[in-house]
């Protein structure tokens, strides 16, 4: 590549990030168990890694990514693994495929030290040896009869189960389904400063990227090639080997489009673009949105929608800390996006009112964000008791929790103007009232604007692990080739003390 | 990129190419029932297409490519259809997936004169829609009780069965899972013109990024970097979204690993690269090798074992042509790499006692070349009643057919010092004799070399596709910056053809 690629990759030992998660994962079992005043002795956490698929019915292997559990506790980049924690002793042990002597040939030799040395587990063993491993290291050590705490629970994104381990023999081994997934995602839930380190580092080398995009676009390009821009300047950083999550490269109309992904559009002089996109670093993600003219320059209708977005962006940011509830950060993103299109006479009435009808809705029916670590939707959104709102925009919220210190969560208000919706809105006649349709008419073809930053809770308030031009001003002058400040300079910048009384 | 990118696509309508397939499968389906006596009329050819997946338990959806077979008669790039063909009229009909009204919101709408034009069948219905518009186009118009033709059959490199279309009222058909499989498996056997077009640009792109890596290599990068610039500079070409299969990027011993594909060594001076790289596009592979020194001059050893590769790759294409049988071909180029193996003395004694022995295999345990076409693995390599041979190497084979005018073919030899199988060699006592284990020693590790063109076969010879610097002088030259030669002039310059009576 031509440009340089300047960011130092974080000081931080990737092993060490997932001892660190192992080891609060005993802390929060413990715990648990001792209050339950269920014993420790005995209880062993064992996951099972993910598996190499083939395509259809061919033998073409896609890239392999580790499933997300597996990632957190053990950062295991092969396929075909096991892994287990002791509770009482907090020992690990990686259990690694055993490949044939046919395989070997394939797929290259690693030998048990290797993989320990490079996990930094305490045992290391064939897979084919895990039932008389767990029985050798627990039961014949005094330990009482093994009780195998799987991993079973239901990812609230998706509305899927994860798939407990399994192995041959496992029959004979006690069960628990219940206990660890909830604790294990609640620790997935806060971050450690080693994972908040190489989610920064995602965030740094996406930032740097998006930067290079802006800098790139065109009109006449196909939206295809903006997202390869981004992607090869991301992959070039050793560790950002996949993509967070499948490029969104609207344009257009397309920019209305939330989930679109392909990037088949052309680039057309005058439009805005809407570029969702972030890189991973070893298994960490990244989630950024930014939206800009293509040509470089807002018209003022641009300007209009897009400092709507940035308002309830900002805002919403400076009112984050610990006990605040991500409902009322929802409510108060389509507060400031509902008072500047009143601003502008897109709409017209009582904000109450229009709050009460859910409008907000109608221009951003998405939730204002999502937990972010491992799974660009880290899981955790709701743990059991809490329920999912019904609601207009509030019911895609994949999280209606507090707030709470360590969390990584993003904050993407987003204004659009979706035919679909705008329909709907217009066939109800209580509704329809609070829309000037003559000006809604004018932005029918404008698309959206979505401004996506990661954001840290910290103690007092948070800090914005994002570095993208966020000013129209910035914006445009970066696009016309001016620096962008460093790193260092934004980290410190944007941590945000929030003082405010709770909401 | 600062690079230019010159390579115009070639001059195929995509919808025409998949048009174009139909017709030879619907063609080939008439002669088989027409010679069975059987009836054409009310016979439907009836596939679907890929869906997408899930990660494990989350909603990441890795990018989305389509099932192969589907791909190869429709070219359909979305989830979630259908396709259907009237064997007796010709008639195309695709089957769209119907969104719900909030999937609109996420997804985008795209109604079905879109998908009509962008995939020029004659009919285009929803999915839930399927079976009452299969009764009515055919029953209702007096084809008779339709019979539908689904796809049922194995994947002779994974070992995997193809699932049949399934949907809701299936079991009121009357269903055939025999007929399809090997005759459309057989279709995709043989390459249209416009097909081998499309393989070609894939062939040009990827032989462009090939030339891209081999000047931008140098001692301390990490191998995974190369993988990245190649799938960088490819990925800016429109249509090449996929690589057609997970780059192997070796440097060092990690050469002699056949699929290694981790990426994670580092170059070191004076090791051997081996670079196994292939763009698609536009569904069509590329599956490319090039291996070389990683600081662009050969050492002595190194150009003895590069050119007893070279000489196989060459002698075999000199070979190639309609009648030629593969095993011959793969026995040919397991005696040009013992001869030159014999001439530096690495081993000894007669050549043919050694190809009896299977000697070729120690140093060249894969096959000679597969099949490529919408997989990188094609299918087709053992049609019903070919058997796979049981010897070392040959037990590699993905084909042992007879090569046939439209074929394209792998042609990849390879020479590695693997320690599993000298090993072996070594514990055998006649086989241990043919080797001169002072010398062996000196290449212990040297890790291997492969070299990998994509060959079509021609009416009386065959042509090169791949247009990548073989010589050593070559590849030195272009290394050292020297400029490499158009696509126009490799082109003309590597059709052969072969005179040569039947092996």
């Amino acid at each position: 590549m031509s440009e340089s690629f300047s960011l130092a990759p974080p000081g931080v030992s990737i092993a060490e990030v997932h001892a660190g998660n192992r080891e609060r994962l005993v802390a929060a079992l413990r715990n648990h168990l001792s209050a339950a005043g269920r014993p420790l002795r005995g209880g062993i956490v064992l996951l099972q890694g993910g598996e190499e698929q083939t395509r259809y019915c061919t033998d073409h292997v896609p890239l392999f990514r580790q499933e997300s559990y597996f990632a957190y506790l053990f950062g295991v980049r092969e396929p075909g693994f096991y892994g287990a924690v002791d509770i009482a002793s907090g020992q690990s042990i990686l259990f690694a495929p055993r490949l044939s002597p046919g395989n070997v040939i394939w797929m290259g030799e690693k030998d048990l030290p290797y993989f320990k040395d490079m996990y930094k587990v305490d045992l290391v063993f064939y897979v084919d040896e895990l039932a008389q491993v767990l029985r050798r290291q627990f039961s014949e050590h005094g330990h009482g009869e093994p009780l195998l705490f799987l991993l079973y629970g239901r990812n609230t994104d998706s509305g899927n189960y994860s798939r407990p381990a399994s192995f041959d023999g496992i029959d004979k081994f006690d069960t628990d389904l219940s206990t660890l997934h909830p604790i294990l995602t609640e620790c997935r839930v806060i971050k450690s400063d080693m994972e908040l380190a190489l989610i920064q580092h995602a965030n740094d080398v996406s930032s740097e990227a998006h930067i290079k995009v802006m800098r790139r676009i065109k009109p006449g390009m196909k939206e295809q090639k903006l997202a390869n821009i981004f992607c090869c300047h991301a992959s070039m950083y050793e560790g950002c080997r996949h993509c967070a999550y499948t490029c969104i490269c609207a344009t257009g109309q397309n920019t209305s489009i939330l989930h679109y992904g392909q990037n088949d559009g052309t680039v057309n002089d005058g439009d805005m673009a809407l570029m969702d996109m972030g890189a991973e670093y070893n298994f960490y993600g990244s989630d950024i949105t930014c939206s800009y003219p293509t040509n470089g320059k807002f018209t003022r209708s641009q300007a209009v929608v897009y400092n709507a977005v940035l308002k309830a962006h900002n805002d919403v940011i400076s009112h984050m800390r610990p006990g605040v509830n991500w409902i009322d950060m929802h409510k108060l993103a389509e507060r400031r996006i509902l008072e500047s299109l009143k601003e502008e006479d897109i709409i017209h009435g009582d904000i109450g009112d229009m709050m009460e009808r859910r409008l907000g809705a109608v221009f951003m029916p998405h939730g204002l964000g999502h937990l972010l670590g491992i799974d660009a939707h880290d899981p955790g959104g709701y743990p059991e008791g809490l329920e999912r709102p019904d609601e207009p925009g509030l019911r895609s919220l994949r999280t209606t929790r507090e707030l709470k210190q360590g969390m990584v969560i993003t904050v993407e208000p987003g204004c659009y103007f979706i035919d679909a919706l705008l329909r709907r809105a217009r066939d109800d006649p209580i509704c329809s009232e609070f829309f000037n349709w003559e000006k809604i008419e004018m932005y029918r073809s404008f698309g959206g604007v979505r401004i996506e930053s990661n954001v840290y809770v910290t103690a007092q308030g948070c800090k914005n692990l994002t570095n993208c031009p966020r000013e129209i001003c910035e914006i445009e002058a970066v696009m016309a080739g001016a620096p962008w400040h460093s790193r260092d300079s934004c980290s410190s910048a944007t941590t945000i003390e929030n003082g405010l009384p709770k909401a």
